[in-house]
């Protein structure tokens, strides 16, 4: 069947549309995460930043401005800035979470070491911040200051919190704003911003990356219990084996009578976990509906980033930003 | 005998002088290293920024804002600024270095783990900013964000140019440029930018805690080789064990005959280390007088940073930092 325009991927569509911008931004990445002296960081950069990472959140970033009517050139600048602080965290997170896979490669921790990791990712967050500087803007500044900070505290909450089933769905909701939901927001945020859009036009876009984020993290959490192994790059499961506790499993012990709890205590607290718990576990998501009411948070989120883009124009970007949010929650199986 | 005014050291007058913008930069510090979901990331700083480091960079930023007359407050965010990058710097730098010890106390990653580490400085670094952009002048974020980038490169440099004999002393200076030098040199220049002196006195700032900056990380390599152990909180020989090329091994084995380039070989590069080879080593820097030639490149760099406050007015603080330069080299035996 051939490809028609409406049945690609939103994202697809975008990207064709935003194309020209995006090899713009690919053009600037590259010669920013060049360093004169130290030839490990472009080598440590690019296994990141070309290995075909889908640019979701530059995308948003000049996905906003055009929908806002900017005609300048700063949208370029956003968008990289806000790659780079994405990529830091992930060369940061691959050190934490102790990965050895991202995006179906070896890590950058594996195949250098976890102080190339840690000091590139350095750079890239103060490369970032002179990408920033350079459009004059303080307001973009203070927000994207303002989301590393989010950042950076939802990481050690998610440290914190993992392994304590006393963590709670307003603890899981910080940690996932940290995650995703803060840079979603201030992506987009920062489009209108520098394109001098109206307030409420400017609330709008962070309210819909806001949202959009939300939604966009508790699927990926959801589809480590019930996607295919195949198209989520991971196996089902592996947020159980590493005790993270995101929302259903939140949900699950929260309901949980006294021998589900023990079974709680025993794989995620203690991490005594054999054979044939992930079954059970999953099991106990079904008997709670703990699945089901975490897919309609996440199709509530979606619904809520649509509503927030009202006050936006008519706009050929504006019905795509509007599609995003459907297919994000589409993944569901 | 008692002390007098003049007996002290020229930091610790600098810290009497100072004492209320200090106080008002510690108050700061602590309200920002406060995280109102993620209590880990105050006590990993707290073990930091209380262990009585001697907040050298911060009381820069407030001599120059003073040497240059400034009547405002942001001196207090831009000190506290300085401070938070430092702090980042040195969790980042006790992961990469696994280092157990850090101002004579168990190190953050030993007490917590490298997770820790690494996303609290993420945090501070981000902190950082947000102080910077209270100020509202993107010069400041220009000047700290080129510093911080400087100082990842710097670091990144380091860990490629360890253990590798053909590290040059101009890669040498741009690891120093990056460990010590940048961010005194920004801790200095944003004092005068900050308080709108004249682009002479700023520039002259900036050279004045490069060359600062310079000679204090010059002669910290020295005393590695030379000094009191009580005194430098360290082991002599630290460096050597660890194969770091500093300045005086860079001379030494300039100057190897094809025995000693054996010697350097089998101990640096191979790191095949046994009892006996850092008093070998020692005698090697002794034969070709390179503590000695070492000591004499700190000493200028040290009359450097005299010189280049001449554009600066006469001042209690200038006398201050011209007694600061000289003190930096008079740690040299």
């Amino acid at each position: 069947m051939p490809e028609t325009e409406n049945s690609r991927k939103p994202h697809d569509r975008m990207a064709a549309y935003l194309a020209d911008d995006l090899a713009a931004v690919n053009t600037l990445i590259r010669s920013r995460m060049a360093s004169e002296h130290a030839p490990r960081i472009p080598e440590v950069t690019a296994h990141l930043v070309e290995a075909g990472g889908k640019r979701l959140r530059p995308m948003l970033t000049l996905a906003a401005a055009h929908l806002c009517g900017y005609q300048g050139h700063f949208h370029i600048n956003l968008a990289a800035t806000v790659e780079f602080i994405h990529t830091a965290t992930l060369l940061h997170d691959d050190v934490v979470d102790e990965s050895g896979q991202r995006r179906g490669r070896p890590t950058a921790n594996l195949l250098w070491d976890n102080k190339s990791s840690v000091l590139v990712g350095d750079y890239l967050f103060a490369r970032s911040f002179q990408l920033m500087v350079e459009t004059g803007s303080l307001r973009v500044l203070d927000i994207l200051s303002n989301a590393s900070a989010t950042i950076a505290e939802g990481e050690v909450l998610q440290l914190t919190a993992s392994q304590d089933l006393a963590t709670t769905e307003s603890i899981y909701m910080q940690v996932v704003r940290g995650k995703t939901a803060a840079l979603f927001a201030a992506a987009t945020e920062v489009g209108g911003v520098i394109a001098g859009a109206p307030e409420t036009q400017v609330r709008a876009l962070s309210d819909f990356g806001d949202a959009l984020g939300i939604s966009f993290q508790i699927v990926d959490d959801l589809l480590d219990f019930q996607g295919d192994p195949g198209a989520i790059g991971k196996n089902v499961g592996d947020d159980f084996r590493e005790r993270k506790l995101t929302m259903p499993l939140i949900k699950a012990i929260a309901r949980a009578d006294a021998e589900e709890r023990a079974f709680w205590v025993r794989t995620i607290e203690k991490g005594r976990q054999q054979d044939g718990d992930l079954d059970h576990a999953l099991a106990l998501l079904t008997k709670h509906d703990a699945l089901g009411d975490t897919s309609r948070v996440a199709r509530s989120e979606a619904a809520r980033a649509k509503q927030a883009l009202a006050p936006l124009p008519n706009h050929p970007v504006k019905e795509m930003l509007l599609d995003l949010a459907d297919y994000v929650v589409e993944r569901i199986s």
